[in-house]
This record gives C-alpha cells, sequence and structure tokens, in this order.
C-alpha cells in the first residue's frame, strides 16, 4: 500500500454491536501499515501501532509487545496507514479540544477527509481508558465502557498516535480525533481521553484521502445489525 | 485491483450536496473496473459501465459512448468493479422490489456488505429516470430530481447492472439496491426505478466485501457540508 493511504478492517458500528469474536490477524493487518490503533479479540485492551511494533495496553495496566509473525492475535477493528508525515512542527497543547483546534489550523480544507498524526515528547499529564474485554458474547461496547479503568499519567514522556476522521463517516469511524498513547518506556498506555504537552511537543501529520476498507466475512459480522449510535459512539470513544 | 472489489469515487452525500464540478477521469476509472455506474460533470445524465465501454445516458433521451482513452470526461461520483460473479441463475421478477426480495434469498448473510449483479434479457417494461444536469454550480440533487425526464420502455432487450449496498453505509454509497439500464441496442436506457422480467432474465450476481474508497481531493468537495439525507437520498436514488 502507498503512504498516506488507510486500512481499515470492519467498521466502528460493528464493535459498538459487540462484534469481537474474530477479526483480521495482526500478522496480516501489519502488511497495510506501520502507524494505527485498534482493538483485540472481545476487545481485551486497546492498541497502539508505531515504529513497526503493534503493542496491547490492557486494562490491568500491563502492555504486552504483539509477535505479528504469527496468526494468533486478530484485531476485530483496526485502523492503519504507512505512515509518512507531510507537515511536523512544534506544538504546545493544554488538552485534547485544544490540540484539536491546532489540527485545523494545520490542515484547513480537510473536513471531508482524514488525517492521519503523531505526537512525541514529554507531556505534563495524559488520561486514558483502557476497556478490560467483552464480559460475554456480543456485550455491546456502550456496556464495556461502563467498566472501564482510567489511569492519569503526569510529566510522562511518550507517543501519541491517532486519526481524525469526517464527521460524515461517524459510525464507519469514529468521527473526529481519536488516538492512543503509549510511553517510551512501553509500560503505560490507553485509549486518550485528555492530554496536555509540558512544552512543546513534536507534532507530525498527514491527510489520507484513500481508504481501502475491510469488511469481515464471518456469521458473527453478517448477522450483526448494524445501526449508526451516534451519542454511543462519542461517549465510547471520545 | 482484484475481482469483485469495489472501487468507489466520492460519497453519495457529496453528489447529494451538488458536488459537481470535477471528478475522476473516466480514463483513471476504467482501469479500476468494469462494471458499474454513476455519473458526469455536473450530473448530466446517468452513466453505465459494461462489457468494457461506458455510456452516458441523457434525458433528451440520446446515449453517447465514452472515449475512456482520454481524460476529457469526469465522474463526480461513479463505482465500478471488476465483475466476477459467484451465482448465475435464471430468474422472473415483476418489480424492482420483486428482483430484489429475489437477490436477497440468493445471497443470505451479505445485509452488511455489497453487492454487484447483472441482468440480460427480454424486459417485459423497464422505467427510468436520467437527470438533466443541474442548472447552476453546486445546485443539489433534490433540485435536479424535480425535473427529471422519465421513460418507461416496454419489451426491450438490454442489461442492468447495479450494485446493492449495506443500510449502515447510506450516504456514502446508496443504501439497498441501485441499478442502471441499457438496451441492447444501445438506445435505451437510464436509472432504474423500475422494472419487470419478460419470463426469465439471466442474473449474475458476486459479494463484494473489500471497499476502495476515493475521497476527492479538490476545493468544492473539501468545502461541502456532508450530512446525511436519508429521505432525500431514497428520493433522488430509489
Amino acid at each position: 500500500m502507498a503512504y498516506n493511504e488507510l486500512y481499515q478492517y470492519s467498521v466502528v458500528s460493528s464493535l459498538m454491536e459487540g462484534v469481537g469474536e474474530t477479526g483480521i490477524p495482526y500478522s496480516q493487518l501489519v502488511t497495510h501499515g506501520d502507524h494505527g490503533l485498534g482493538t483485540f479479540r472481545r476487545m481485551t485492551g486497546e492498541m497502539i501501532c508505531l515504529d513497526n511494533q503493534v503493542y496491547q495496553m490492557k486494562s490491568d495496566g500491563s502492555i504486552v509487545t504483539i509477535d505479528t509473525s504469527t496468526g494468533d492475535d486478530v484485531a476485530p477493528f483496526a485502523m492503519v496507514t504507512r505512515f509518512q508525515p507531510s507537515v511536523t512542527t512544534s506544538i504546545a497543547f493544554d488538552s485534547k479540544h485544544g490540540l484539536s483546534d491546532i489540527m485545523t489550523k494545520l490542515f484547513p480544507k480537510t473536513k471531508n477527509r482524514y488525517l492521519s498524526f503523531r505526537l512525541d515528547g514529554l507531556f505534563e499529564s495524559v488520561a486514558v481508558r483502557t476497556a478490560d474485554g467483552q464480559k460475554y458474547k456480543h456485550e455491546k461496547l456502550t456496556e464495556l465502557h461502563q467498566r472501564q479503568t482510567t489511569y492519569e499519567f503526569t510529566n510522562v514522556r511518550g507517543s501519541l498516535i491517532g486519526f481524525r476522521s469526517p464527521e460524515f463517516l461517524q459510525g464507519v469511524s469514529v468521527a473526529g480525533d481519536h488516538l492512543h498513547f503509549i510511553s517510551d518506556e512501553r509500560d503505560r498506555g490507553g485509549h486518550v481521553l485528555d492530554c496536555k504537552s509540558a512544552g512543546e511537543a513534536q507534532f507530525s501529520g498527514s491527510i489520507m484521502s484513500t481508504v481501502h476498507m475491510q469488511l469481515p466475512d464471518d456469521d458473527e459480522y453478517n448477522e450483526a445489525n448494524l445501526e449508526l449510535d451516534d451519542d454511543g459512539i462519542r461517549k465510547v470513544e471520545g
């Protein structure tokens, strides 16, 4: 796949419906990109992909490096790209919302396309959550959400990997900004609820206009009633 | 592109908003598939692609064979695939709705994926409409719709080319069945409103699970306010 094309496996509405038994093997997923985020079988933890590594960030705080040479681990949902930034700069921000505003200025006229981005540096605070996995088959994401584990890391050095998706593609992807964090020490991370840089962090980003979407071919997906739950997605992925 | 993968240029919500000044050159589009439908600059007529030919079916009833070796003609929206049917059979149907029911039985467990299909034979009746093109820049599809030209052909031999798109992808594609018709004589055709076979017609179809979506990179698209207009799409594309 060429640089800065989005590869997406399944759709967020499917994840919302609790379709989590199978997915794309990570050994296949990494052939489509080196920068991304997603989840694992039965939504056990948060996935982040960077620097040719895939990590599983679990609700107990542990982080597992995924062996992508085997097909054991699967992603019921994932977004990856071969990241080649077109914009690199240093930015300071005091919240996820502030970061969002900066990116909107850095990339004008992109509201109907995707962005991929990365931040590296020292963060004054990063608030994350991690999903602890489905308790039963087809448990919906809004239910998992109620018992998510949250952590707040302070003065932590690490990387944020994220995507911005167009509002009109809510349900396919997560509309707006969706980002995961991992520390340089690879010992802390998760789905980012809020973040604040300590001084300036290194920003890199690119527009993505080409999307490759793989819809699953299994009974669980085929039988799911996929309907847009805009409020639900904003609650669990916001 | 492999067989039975969908290539889609832009999204239906963009067309609804009247984004029609530019698009993918037909010389490029045909490298992605040999079976499809779409439209032309400023929504002038209906496009059908079959048997390695692209036709523009205009509201005055004329049909133009597009020279796809040049880049002169563009599609603001199009869906194509390299069609290789997995199901071929003979079917009789008395309406577009009846055809839809038959396809649902032929392809169980596909409501969350795409179908591509084709019908060849003698049709007792085919009711079509053709868009006459935007009268001004950004004229919305719901406005164009109000002055569409309709024709009803009887005892006509020809081909129907169509796609079924998942309900949850309304706005990206046209949810449900979307089909265009062209006569064997290449002298009649359009967007199908209703159809009835004369005896049995030859059906061929395939599931599509892999989607390649190209989002436009031009100011007109980037500035459009893309929101899902479910009722509007059902009215103009139903």
